[in-house]
């Protein structure tokens, strides 16, 4: 089984980080033309409005079928442009959180225009970083109604809530799959589910593939991301390259839920050829569905029933027979 | 305002890790005395059956009536008996399962016959320890039915679930207050709600104050565990010892709810002198509680309010005034 | 006792992280006007030669004595000009290590022009980010005799090691206070020492007053960076604002010590004020140094002396007093 | 490349936590016996004096050459006793300290007699837990004189100090590799080294690639202890079955060094069967091994030169051919 890969957009861009920079910038055709020589990749997701102004949509459409690239996703700049820094939704600022919802609107709008179901919505500044400085409880309102707003837009396209435990803020509200899912509930609209990320996963300590069957669960699985670090941080690295069991257990649960979503690359390859470390991580992802065949899936499932963590090692070691 | 405090009884017991052991085991009229020493406090919360046999509770009532004591709840022993290793609810083992549920039903029994609102479940097995060691999903539907099954038994009887994200097991299925509530959403009765430990919410890098709004918000927070360590680890430390601002903001939200439950100490004083580990903490509270009101409920309103930091810093201060 | 007091100067620049810029852009001149309003601050720590070049030297000695500052310490700029990315003493390419001791020998330049005793050099690319990335022992060979030869050049001047475990290589060679002082002792130069930032030390789970009382047995304790995190990434957020207690500890020590060098903030306040939150770090520091006061120095001593945290824990309440 | 396995003869006792115990106790015999099954393991690590006293000595010597076994190393103990809980050498006490030279000495005693080089002093006791506990620069000092005092005795054994960051102590004083060669350089002695645990390296973030590689520059790895865990406390889990890339860099660095000690089991197969615990574990570092030389060992001393990511990622990936 292969998976439906794209790549963020984003990637080709400078990624700086608060010290330097790292990466020439690239114009919007160039980003296409880049995204287009990855090896395996089919799509590429797309950051709006950061990337591209509404007024380009026509201009985006052709690249696409000049490049010969879907749209993985869309998603919404809510903590590109500055004035997001004290939240979209929840910004204390009625103005900012209205321009949330018009921004969150015309992605959807955007979205179908490219043929797109899924908009994701990551609230990075949405949080708060010193003790006493939020009022919990009427933030957790203010997205509740922001994103059932949103939703109600337009029922055909899925409004994925991406998670993050933190950065930008210290304390980002929406930090791991329980508290998203908690609040998919709360907002209560068939379209509005979950982009789970991969190293989001790991530095929250969840289990990536525990998360992945806990959001399937409910149905709300709506996009994934996948990248690697070392449980500490969101490094955005090449994925598989650290936490090998874990993600082979990932992809593994994203197999048996009949995961038939996009996988999308958001890594952030600061000091590599961006190009290879895409390459590197699709073709890691497609390795680990080899090994997982290799090893043959009943054997997982057989592992999985047995529950004895020595008998697992044994049979996990088939990956490199 | 004062809240009610108690301590766990299990507190004046040998305290051991796996290295060593640290105080002298105490029968159960000892540890009665020694609960009943600490100044403030006012309960005990009992581990049941590890502390006592269902045929001792007519014992217990005497020495709880002879020693001015009530019972702030019951903590049943899934976990302290070698049986539990693999799980209570969500064992393997059938026969188990079934265990798990009649000393749940029967700590229910003996919680009323004590005069106590709650029965705390803390599943610390009920989790896993490798990749590729359970079904997650398979799991998630154990908790579920068998939380229901023991809730249902009495509806007068709250049945608290206290969530930690790791420890005994590697990874604990009920980790963070949002996987608790989405679990007692699941459960879907009104008696099922959650236990609050605040050095569990510190080590899974949630904000105290935050979890206790959001356990609020959904009429779900029965009970209330205190104690502190350095965000890492369950290190069962002094109230207030590590953590100041989080605990002061943890104790201003639980008044500004109106909690009005029980503040229980779940400390593990391993080389201090118990009781004064207690009373200092107990004492910490309490002059925490008292400096919020030095400051100004309303400040801390107002603080909350500007979302400003620097402001927040300034009007923090004043606890030293 | 007070300390003497600097600020980071680009602490006035645009304070950007991987997604956003939070302030405006400052020229040089508006950054040492900012400086110079912060109360209590006498001191700016410089950036060379990201801030000024060579040729602006002169500039910057008008600018000190028209805005009555001193230069606390150079911080050699071998992370901010995308040519370190790889690495700045340790770069695979000769030319890179070529041009990081000419940097760093012409910051040496640069402080004794400008009056400063103390060069910092924070080898933030030095180091790696995969597994099978680098061969360690030949990169702590370059470290060495690149710091040798750089203190080599003036012994007047102190080359102070700024340690940090992580940020932006996901693993930094010089990543602790006792790695530091290996480093320090292998270089073997009377004028070598180290820059101690307190949230560096926290987010690496030292204790930072047992990190200073260790820099100072061996004479290393050159100058020192303040700020605050939740000891989880550096988030270099205001002083005393997360962690009381450990920052209360840590100023105890360094008045013990006799600390006579420059207590400099190193604060990334993206969306405060940046003047109130200079103030509002070095207000909080100057009231620790008072609670200290207050408590009395001895009582401490007492504290330490008693090793119980009990009684540790009730003089500290004195605080509050 | 074969190693020498040995295995911690304390993972045959009833490895309890502090919550419930998990095997069934034996006695010195039935240690043995077991330790004795294992599979390529041709070795003991004992803990003395808790797992026999100095009259038994003769008795061990016949159990020793009954089941074929060595001796890799004595692990002093200097915790497991409760007369430690307030340190060994740093101990207020100077009893306790006197005590704890006295029983380091004697354990180089019986080391000499049961044929091993090497006794581990573990210092988990000799740290701190709160703020201001005590005075970091008197405890270093006893810390010298104290491995000084014991290492004299005798210099044809090795003294190998285990570094660990935390437990049973929020904080152990020996805390990292760099902490324990800083303490070793001070101590001054031929025959003081280091043990390193590869756990307590991945939970200090470590690379234990690097750690090795600093110990042996220095040559200081006097002995290994092999386990693993999340990079978050030490669960002390089967070799490899969560750290795959981690745990191959550091046995291709055990390798590239030509280390020629003991590789040392210190798991805590809490829920497993004790024998296919250490079996799999060594099994996984037999085959790591393997994969080493399948790869050939100069194409990872390419990756290592490249420094380039996306090049390591692609070679590393024929351990899977």
């Amino acid at each position: 089984m292969s998976f439906r890969y794209s790549v963020g957009l984003w990637l080709f861009g400078e990624l700086s980080d608060r010290f330097t920079t790292y990466h020439p910038s690239r114009n919007l055709e160039e980003k296409f033309s880049e995204a287009a020589k990855i090896k395996s990749s089919r799509g590429v997701e797309i950051m709006y409005p950061a990337e591209f102004t509404y007024e380009k949509v026509d201009e985006v459409k052709n690249l696409l079928r000049g490049y010969k690239l879907q749209v993985s996703g869309i998603l919404v700049d809510l903590f590109a442009n500055p004035k997001w820094i004290y939240g979209s939704f929840t910004a204390k600022d009625e103005k900012i959180r209205k321009e949330a919802l018009e921004t969150s609107i015309q992605s959807i709008e955007v979205a179908e225009r490219l043929d797109s179901k899924i908009v994701t919505l990551w609230l990075g500044h949405d949080g708060y970083d010193y003790p006493f400085q939020v009022d919990y409880n009427e933030k957790w309102d203010m997205l509740v109604e922001g994103i059932r707003e949103v939703a109600s837009h337009k029922s055909n396209i899925k409004i994925a809530i991406e998670y993050k435990l933190k950065e930008p803020r210290t304390h980002i509200f929406v930090g791991t799959a329980a508290k998203a899912l908690l609040l998919v509930n709360d907002v209560d609209l068939k379209n509005v589910g979950v982009t789970f990320d991969i190293g989001h996963a790991f530095y929250s300590y969840e289990s990536p593939a525990e998360s992945i069957s806990l959001l399937h669960r409910y149905g709300k699985l709506f996009h994934v991301h996948f990248n690697d670090n070392y449980r500490d941080w969101d490094h955005d690295m090449i994925v598989g390259s650290v936490n090998f069991w874990d993600t082979l257990e990932a992809i593994y649960w994203l197999r048996r839920i009949n995961y038939e979503g996009w996988l999308s690359l958001d890594i952030y390859p600061y000091r590599e050829n961006v190009r290879e470390a895409c390459e590197r991580s699709i073709e890691n992802i497609e390795l680990m569905s080899e090994l997982i065949d290799k090893v043959g899936f009943e054997n997982f499932e057989h592992c999985i029933k047995s529950e004895n963590a020595t008998e697992i090692v044994a049979i996990l070691r088939n990956v490199f027979r």
